[in-house]
């Protein structure tokens, strides 16, 4: 409709087209099809939620199968749910039988039990199978990223004739991931991955096998999506094959679904190092009861946790009654740990996500985070000391007058325990994360709270031993 | 080397080919070449890691130029600005040369700006030019990722011509993106886009402008690294064309340096989230200096903002001194602010990341974190009742006698001011991003811990005030 390429910064296309296609959809229903072909199945995506619910049925019905098929893989999940389970299921069946395999599997797992089981049995035998087996494979690894349609060669065709076959194959319509093509050996393993470009490049007499790269680059399928993830970018690939283990292709993951993967790990990793569960579902579309559930269950788990402070702060009650200053401090003093954890935490989360450490690289990261967390205890100790003795002389604290004649030895009780303090969470906070993943946890459980949490109680503790220390005969 | 596909997952294979390629460096430089054929670079760059230093250019000579470049691409940053430091300007030109014009100016924007001048001065002038041009973009846009080589046909050729045009770069050998070919008018303007499989299936006869898409997606060069990824995600595509105002193509994105921009996005919102500046290399590599550096000047800005707390505290000294409890209870209640805070923060940072939120939002989230916010307080301000309930009825908790007395007053001090803290520190964390924004800021930078400093010294007001008016007769 629009002929100048268009940013989608700055145009809405859903918005502009939404009131056209209403229209038309009640003048002119056979036009649809035809003046929305160039459109990108995304917007039409995007302009099917903009419609009246009952409109929906209508504008999926005029696109025709294979182009409603495209539009439902972009729908909104909820919606795209509802529609299927309104439609007959051999309805349903018909448009998810034109799906990639993979989205195929997606849309169906989403859906419940039953309906899926129902729309299962109305497809095709042999996409039946197909698909039975993509369900079959957890969605967070690699088996439950692939699709199963792809393109291989024998190793031994010319270059002209695997060029026939990828012609036709692409002429046939049908949904292959044709970024790379695979050649096998007679026994029907991997032996070596071309581009399409290398493909057209080669000179015609050439032999496949002289062409194809022999290091394939591949995962197995039971392989974490995050490792996925790094392989795909550690060698700027459009597509992995999937690989058994006894070398024979089972299917093809394509960059596409290795982003959305990446976006929905790390919108777990922040929402967990935030201290909740993953919310799975975006946050404008989850319900009030389920956002409480999500965000209630850590809060009351950290709470109690955080009631050990008041057993640590009762235990020196009658120390803090004899010098309230002790009180007075104590925010300050166990926040400076909770910060200084929260940090290393979040270094460490991410790095292990990219692979940047290991966990067998604890000691080192202990080693390195020692005297990074006793030089930052040092400094923010030091500004500590510095608040007391300028406020000091210059009359703004209004302490009691023992606290006044020995605010230098207050001041190095701040100082000390600080230095305490921020070394304890800069250690507890790298090697949480760590400590996490060795059980088997996901080491972004490691939340900022939950670091926050470990580090008052000990704080509380390691902040009263060094005041009875330095304070006794002074204050207490 | 290795026929069988590779599970780069359980099989480094760096570090199997290290030593062999040291062995063969001393004895047959010439085979060097041959044998590493067909590795991918990536691994290659590996193992150029983990060669002593000295045979580094032993090794990339050994490969020739072409290959050479292509695991410059791949070497860990540090190690190619100081290899390309060592060998003559004119041999590092001779190196980047090979490479596509975007990693070009990636790899110069790295060193330092007068060898950068120098590499640059020997340059063939057309490159070089294409280059100064790359470099003079914000690396965090459009521009400033897109690479200056693709292919476009003008829109009125046929397909058989187009696809033997194709061919012709592809035989060139150089570095064009290739996995979408985009049509011209008359104008030199973008009219229209296809995959090179799309261009494979047309029919021998048609014309070009009858099989390319006229709804072309693009981004501007200023656009917004982010904002690119959003688009590559949401309409999963490889490559997309950056296009200037007037309609002209300037250059394309790869899906490959798309995902690198989203990791390194990342890997800053998380560091930003935790408390501290993006440190902008990798864990193992900054130095301590500049560890401390990025850590320690958050720390302190959030130190002295958590001062305020001793103000705050120093002012109701006189009610603690007459009930010691309050100061018992106090880290428990305000670090409910900072958790809720802290989780409240994670879910709209990431909302506004993906797009899910605009900032005209705000009113909408604040209507909707006012009653989650209420609720979570109500229940954690439950726990905290319960607690001072059981703990008295069992005689665990020695206090003074008349809080014993009055215990029933106490727990319900607790509940309403976790219940005011939590609703604070709920509205308080999810408000902040939106600000933050607003003001032109990174929403990242409202960290966990700035939050839970900003909550800490309300929610001890807040605590107190409650306290003063519920006790007030009792025990104070």
């Amino acid at each position: 409709m629009n002929p100048a390429p268009r940013n989608p910064e700055d145009r809405p296309i859903a918005t502009l087209l939404a009131p056209d296609i209403a229209a038309l959809l009640d003048e002119a229903p056979a036009d649809v099809a035809a003046e929305t072909e160039d459109i990108h199945p995304a917007d039409l995506a995007d302009v099917a939620e903009l419609l009246p619910p009952e409109k929906l049925q209508e504008f999926l019905a005029a696109l025709g199968p294979a182009r409603a098929a495209d539009v439902l893989e972009y729908l909104d999940e909820e919606l795209r749910s509802e529609f299927l389970q309104e439609i007959t299921a051999s309805q349903a069946a018909e448009l998810v039988t034109q799906m990639t395999p993979d989205d195929r599997a997606d849309v169906l797992e989403e859906m419940d039990e039953e309906r899926a089981e129902q729309i299962l049995s109305e497809i095709p035998t042999e996409a039946r199978a197909e698909t039975e087996k993509l369900l079959s494979y957890d969605p967070d690894t690699a088996g439950g990223l692939m699709t199963t349609e792809f393109v291989s060669v024998s190793a031994d065709t010319t270059v002209e004739a695997s060029l026939e076959s990828v012609r036709a194959v692409a002429r046939a319509g049908r949904k292959e991931a044709m970024h790379n093509i695979y050649t096998t050996d007679a026994q029907g393993r991997v032996v070596g991955v071309m581009s399409l470009r290398e493909l057209l490049a080669a000179p015609p007499g050439a032999k496949i096998s002289d062409i194809a790269w022999s290091e394939v680059v591949s995962v197995k399928p039971t392989a974490d999506r995050e490792e996925v993830a790094r392989i795909i970018a550690n060698y700027d690939l459009v597509a992995i094959p999937v690989v058994s283990e006894s070398g024979h292709p089972m299917g093809v993951i394509t960059v596409d679904d290795v982003i959305d993967a990446i976006q929905e790990e790390q919108t777990e990793d922040v929402q967990k190092f935030g201290g909740l569960e993953a919310l799975d579902e975006p946050y404008s579309q989850i319900g009030f009861w389920a956002m409480i559930r999500k965000r209630g269950g850590w809060l009351s788990v950290l709470f109690i946790g955080e009631m050990l402070t008041t057993t640590a702060t009762g235990y020196f009650q009658e120390e803090i009654g004899r010098a309230l200053i002790l009180a007075v401090l104590m925010p300050l003093i166990i926040s400076s740990g909770g910060n200084s954890g929260s940090q290393a935490t979040s270094l460490i989360i991410r790095a292990l996500a990219l692979g940047e450490l290991k966990v067998s690289d604890w000691w080192r990261v202990a080693l390195r985070e020692l005297p990074t967390g006793l030089t930052l205890g040092i400094m923010l100790g030091g500004l500590g000391f510095l608040r007391i003795v300028i406020w000091t002389k210059l009359g703004f604290y209004h302490a009691e007058p023992d606290v006044e004649r020995e605010y230098l030895w207050v001041g190095l009780t701040i100082w000390t325990s600080v230095t305490g303090v921020v070394t304890f969470g800069t250690i507890a906070g790298s090697m949480l994360p760590f400590a996490l993943r060795k059980i088997g946890w996901d080491p972004a459980s490691a939340s900022a709270p939950l670091v926050a949490t470990l580090v008052d109680v000990t704080g509380l503790v390691i902040y009263f031993v060094v005041a009875l220390f330095i304070l006794r005969g002074r204050l207490l």
